[in-house]
């Protein structure tokens, strides 16, 4: 607590000292880094069957085709070849083949703290938070409509984790005019953090308003901006087989500038897909397919990550289910899929419980066992995400925060030095004895484990005497102490009012059209 | 509850029918079945790397030896060409290697009623419910020492719940004086149960009466039990590097009479094993590898499983911790080093929580993560197993039933035939539709996804009208449900009368001399 008080005695001084420095003391923390698959991803299906999957859905975009609603979509495909009647185009198979492989297989992303900018493809991970709920829960308050004032705490603890690499989306800001809310949120999260951020695509002005918030942010030229990825959104089609205006935009506009366009159908089996998961796959297939297509037509080689978010639904309620063994699987093939196209991929961290229970924690770890063996590189709603994506919770936050941090020190690879060996330590403990004391237990104890946020070791006798506290009451405390013990990053001052000032005359000019 | 009433009253009526048949209607699960491991199992370490920790474990077992207190095991090595030093045996290199390849890389292990036979190695799965827990606890009585009538619940349960596929052990009986806890447990899980049971190595006539136990259950002679396996036991080894007297009985032992010998080396790093996972895995290997010279010399090509019970402690408590990202790390490469061996491998699902609460799922799952990517055959304390092992928790049973049965459901293969492809559903649903009406959909909703037994999926509202039940409360529910619709399995009225002969003349006798 003595450092908690030097960290905000520290801040109120103004201090630059980077966030990463500060915490660590009050909640033990893995440091920052990109985990890396190095076992092979887990294949579920044969070499031949993923060829059955994708042509499938070249067969699909051929023959069924899609609707799109953004007449320069239409334009762009049907210049390429695409047969246009109406809203319908019909993609042939040589459109989508001729832009499979110029999309790069791996690039960097840049925040403003070069420190934390990533790799986005390849073996590398990064772990996003909770994405767009509009609610937000903690055990204080209950649940209830997000506002800014949350939001602003979700990016602190974005910042605060050093294995949460994005900032946001967060929960929304129901209490922000939709029309501004954008810009309000981008300001907050550039301010609170310096990790990479997320912008909306539901709005040509919000788009490029994110964009240059980016920009902005990272103090570089209009022309670095086009070369350089900064800021990432995620389109989700309109399954089954349909794209909006705003989402086609969102395609185009984001290739076009360069940056991280995350192409996401939302393809529930039974209900916006096939009840099959084979079925769902090759749907989810052709729609990520089609946003390719148009992405790489509308810029050749911009950069483009494969979403998978196929998950079933309850037959009998048709609730939305996620962690499931459907949903495992649908990871696994998405992987495969996207290892196919050479593309990064993206998948999530998801669950439909309603309270940070067993269930929460099992759905959660179910799926990503699933989005880890299935090479997922982008790993979206790491952090937060309950009830099917309704809600943002602080204490699930937490409890993320342990399993993320689980699976990063599970990546890490075995120490097999001729000393981690041990022959020496069993020679000196000896048949019978025990290794508290030996030479190498000495040597290493301090870091040989991984140190839960979370996880109560105590015996059944003392966990009694300290009040029985669940893992969900055990997190509402964490949460609590990491805001304390956050420290808000530098910001050059003329960067800070150059945002400002950008904030003041977008909100002027109205901001992003609604209909409210 | 229709379907209970009618189950209790065709059991009132001592119906024959199986238990198979009779369950699902009440509370949903899957059909008997092992799972199969379809995918290649996830190698953590190099070939070369698995050999590091093999050639480490034989330089352990040749230069620093083990501690084996039996005198005739100490024989059996020497006349191997082992030296023998008082106690200690430094076994040679060449006596290890002679016995690899020797015992079976899979066999049967029969059950009583042979429809619960399985498959025990290869790609073939099996879970083993909670074993060996003094105490037990349930909502409604809390934590306390188990007694018989709770292990008889635990047995009812195995039996019920078709994803279980060996009874017991299930709770220790305090109640049961330990010269015959034995022979009442056994009486009790042969007579509740028709699946496969344990056997306690921890005494020769412990031993022996379970084996006997199993023929008479089976109704076989005593040259049939020879030839096949139909019972089994775990012989965890002292570690470090020592074998006590009836360990090394009961594996001599357990291959001669041709069962199933489990040798699992407790090998928790920092504690009874060096602090370094590679160190505490070559000693894990050097303990298990001396436990399979040993059994092969007893009778060559006696079934054995390589154990893995590797994880580490708390270096802050020197408390047990699992479900870490270490024990994951050991759970893979434990099931390399089986397969180096070509031998079936046993490991568990753990964790060390409190309560029913996040932690112990998210503990669960990951040790189950690694335990199945692993290539696990013997998935031990599948369900019930809570605080490291010193409680067997009726709600945590229910909430593995979910687990183990998700993990079924994952690993069943996807269905890609044509019809599951859904390029016709597509069609029909048409870009922007919905699938909930489809030919497909009507033709395959009621059996198209896993039904869980505990998540829940209503919305928020309908789930706080219920009364926010969490799921461990659900759980509490569900294994009350399931206890009602339990049916005991059919016995020939000859055998369940030699059964109780057996334990009688052997309570008369003694049962098991102990020191009390």
């Amino acid at each position: 607590m003595a450092q908690a008080a030097e960290e905000r005695t520290a801040r109120r001084r103004g201090s630059r000292r980077s966030a990463d420095n500060a915490p660590g003391h009050v909640i033990p923390q893995l440091p920052w880094k990109q985990p890396r698959l190095r076992m092979k991803p887990v294949d579920l299906l044969s070499a031949d069957e993923i060829e059955q999957i994708h042509q499938a859905a070249l067969t699909v975009l051929e023959d069924i085709g899609m609707e799109i609603l953004l007449p320069e979509a239409r334009d762009l495909l049907g210049a390429a070849g695409a047969i246009v009647e109406g809203e319908m185009v019909h993609i042939g198979r040589e459109i989508v083949e001729a832009s499979i492989g110029l999309a790069p297989e791996s690039f960097t992303v840049h925040a403003r703290n070069p420190e934390h900018s990533f790799q986005m493809g390849g073996d590398a991970i990064v772990f996003t938070p909770v994405g767009g709920p509009p609610n937000c829960s903690d055990l204080d308050n209950g649940r209830r409509p997000g506002r800014l004032a949350d939001g602003e705490r979700f990016f602190k603890l974005c910042q605060y984790f050093n294995c949460i690499h994005i900032a946001g989306p967060g929960v929304d800001a129901s209490d922000v005019h939709a029309s501004i809310r954008h810009l309000k949120i981008a300001q907050a999260r550039i301010l609170l953090t310096d990790k990479v951020g997320f912008t909306s695509a539901t709005g040509r002005e919000r788009l490029f308003d994110g964009i240059e918030m980016a920009r902005i942010s990272r103090g570089i030229s209009h022309e670095q901006l086009l070369a350089e990825p900064s800021c990432h959104t995620v389109v989700n089609t309109n399954s089954p087989l349909k794209l909006d205006g705003p989402m086609a935009m969102g395609i185009i506009e984001m290739a076009r500038m360069g940056q991280v366009c995350v192409v996401t159908p939302f393809t529930l089996a039974g209900a916006m897909a096939p009840v099959t998961m084979a079925g769902a796959l090759v749907q989810q297939n052709a729609e990520a397919l089609a946003g390719l297509a148009l992405s790489q037509l509308a810029k050749p080689g911009a950069p483009f990550v494969y979403g998978g978010f196929t998950s079933n639904v309850d037959m009998k309620s048709g609730a939305p289910a996620f962690g499931t063994p459907e949903y495992m699987k649908a990871c696994l093939v998405g992987g495969q899929l996207a290892r196919r196209y050479k593309l990064p991929y993206r998948t999530s961290n998801t669950n439909a419980a309603n309270s940070v229970d067993a269930q929460a924690a099992w759905e959660s770890v179910f799926s990503l066992w699933g989005a880890i063996m299935g090479g997922g590189n982008l790993i979206a709603h790491g952090a937060g995400w309950m009830e099917g994506g309704l809600v943002a919770s602080f204490e699930k936050f937490i409890v993320d925060i342990d399993l993320l941090q689980t699976i990063e020190e599970f990546l890490n690879p075995l120490d097999m030095s001729e000393d981690a060996l041990g022959i020496e330590a069993m020679r000196e403990a000896g048949p019978g004895g025990h290794f508290f004391g030996t030479a190498q237990t000495m040597a290493r104890y301090a870091n040989a484990f991984y140190s839960p946020v979370l996880s109560d070791w105590r015996n059944f006798e003392q966990w009694q005497a300290a009040g029985s506290p669940t893992a969900e009451q055990k997190a509402n405390r964490v949460w609590k102490q990491a805001l304390e013990a956050y420290v808000q990053p530098a910001i050059d001052p003329a960067i800070a009012e150059e945002l400002q000032a950008f904030v003041a005359r977008r909100t002027e000019e109205g901001g992003q059209p609604t209909d409210f």
